[in-house]
């Protein structure tokens, strides 16, 4: 009895999963992240108020907010032989695949690697979530030949990340913004990094499986990798003029052009994106000099005209990430560490109400048979 | 306007992909590869012509052929670091996490890691099939405190393989029983798996990342974890009646059994299984003890009987692994091993002609306004 089978091309439209973490409710224009708004709670709440939200279900208390501080500060830290690992890998190594190699390397650590009950998980995710800005920073430092720069207690979670991505502590502006990019970037429904960790761990596979697949997937120019080539652009052109000739340039080669267009926002700007926007004029401002706002303007407006296509996220979080001083290569890194959170949230509400994923293929091959 | 949506746990019945690769042709029962019965291809051919159809559409001529063994015997050697790496990890990583971080480490050797181009995939994809054993043979060897065993070039392909898994050369037989457990794990359609690596590569990553998420994903228990549980188990049981307690004390309680249905066949045995289940019975005639053939007996009609369930490959797979001399957390990296081949072969459809999978979710949580 074969079922009669639709296809559907990227899965486009299909929904692969119940989940009461988030939504993108594409009627009301809202990125629903456990109930709430993610545009509003980016305004009024920091980065630690979305993981305690993400993994407990609700916002935190003061009380409660002090105890996950505490509990990703006790985490920072890697074993040196992971550290060790990073001078092994060749210089040339992405470092996203730094960042993939590290984590696969500490499920080594694991001593209760087989567990995957709900509240174990929950363990891992903060333990994760406390390391993974570490392997970040330091596995790209590793790379470029420089000694690591060990985590400092006396900062909150971004103000350490920002400091071991820089070298340099962060001013209130800066800390306060990259902290919201961290809140922007959290969690997102069901892309394909999360549909990637949530497919590997139905086999019941572990988080730090389901952690590396997401590391993969978020590495590809159609994912992740979006945020690093928008900043190529930027800096390839250099000026509004420049940079609306290599658009108009891209469009007559069809060429596909990062930053713009999301499947699920069809028709409307990414709320994420004015928000970085918004972030970028601060920062202009500050710094007295507005050229990459300006050619990001420019840019929005040309794709507008041309391809009804308006920006993402990633379009506004490069240019500000450049003018927080962070190198290009850290960009999607940063975009997971961001996103781990959300992702160890899906792998716990997949390893409670599993089931497999196993679709089925259209075969358009011949038929033959084996003579010899 | 949002379309209304379909939803699917775990994607059954969903065609995910097209692809000319290979189908589990349900109707006629036949595991379709590049046009040809699978079952008839572990008959008559062995693994290299798997690798060679796979990877190059059609079967090799003696030439042809000769080409792929030499190709792949200029691959087996690894770059010193990547040992060094090993013997880094802690002892108590799984062998699966030993070969998902070899493998992601591999990447940073890859001077044209961003071209995704059909030829540079292929030669890829070879360079990794030559390499994979070893990563499997001697990741779990170093964990475990021993020196590596570093290929032999005078060896065939699997009798290698065989060689640097056990310490020793295998016989004629074992050799041939070996091969054909390669070729039967090759390549079939779109297990979670294959389906991870296909998710990953959409985002135009690339087969690194692809392939330590085929790896993660294999490690679960519900996919090729399967096969060292259903050694456990025998092991565990050690005489045919305990065997059968055992199951039926399983069934009473509910408890999934490894080794047994596969979502495509349902009421049908996996023919692959078939084929193992002959190799079982070639060992036990050969070492004159047939315990593990009886006791598999056993269990099969047990759980035709009581679930009207079969068994798949991994049900067979394991202790003819296990009559060949092979350590048990070895099973599941022999399988991944196998299926390299055809993971890749995915791969590179998936590049040639792309589409990003992105799925949708049902929303099940509540909604808030975000009060302060």
């Amino acid at each position: 009895m074969e079922v009669e089978k639709k296809f559907f091309p990227g899965l486009e439209g299909v929904v692969a999963t119940e989940t009461n973490i988030s939504f993108l409710d594409t009627v009301q224009g809202e990125i629903v992240i456990k109930g709430y708004d993610l545009i509003k709670l980016s305004q009024k709440k920091e980065y630690l108020d979305l993981v305690y939200l993400l993994l407990e279900g609700k916002l935190p208390t003061e009380v409660e907010k002090e105890t996950v501080v505490e509990k990703l500060k006790a985490e920072y830290e890697l074993p040196d032989k992971v550290f060790d690992v990073f001078k092994l890998l060749p210089k040339e190594t992405h470092p996203m695949d730094a960042l993939r190699t590290g984590i696969s390397a500490l499920a080594g650590y694991d001593d209760q690697i087989d567990n995957r009950a709900h509240l174990i998980n929950k363990e891992r995710a903060y333990k994760l979530l406390g390391k993974v800005p570490t392997i970040v920073a330091n596995s790209y430092r590793m790379l470029d030949g420089q000694e690591p720069i060990l985590p400092l207690q006396e900062l909150s979670y971004s103000a350490n990340f920002f400091y071991m991505l820089t070298g340099k502590k962060p001013s209130e502006l800066e800390a306060e913004i990259f902290d919201r990019s961290l809140v922007l970037y959290s969690e997102h429904e069901m892309p394909n990094s999360t549909f990637t960790a949530r497919v590997i761990a139905s086999t019941q596979s572990d988080l730090y499986g389901a952690l590396t697949g997401a590391v993969a997937s978020l590495k590809g120019n159609l994912h992740g990798g979006a945020n690093e080539a928008v900043m190529h652009m930027l800096l390839e052109a250099g000026t509004v003029k420049a940079f609306e000739e290599m658009l108009e340039m891209k469009l007559f080669k069809k060429e596909k052009i990062m930053g713009f267009g999301h499947r699920v926002y069809m028709k409307k700007m990414d709320p994420r994106a004015l928000m970085m926007k918004d972030a970028l004029k601060q920062l202009c401002e500050l710094k007295g000099d507005d050229l990459l706002l300006r050619m990001c303007e420019a840019g929005e407006k040309i794709m507008e005209r041309e391809k009804g296509l308006y920006p993402n996220l990633d379009y506004y979080a490069a240019p500000v990430y450049w003018m927080l001083g962070i190198n290009i290569p850290l960009y999607t890194p940063i975009f997971f560490s961001a996103r781990t959170v959300g992702i160890c949230a899906h792998v716990m509400e997949q390893h409670e109400n599993n089931r497999l994923f196993r679709p089925r293929v259209h075969y358009t091959g011949e038929r033959h048979v084996l003579s010899n």
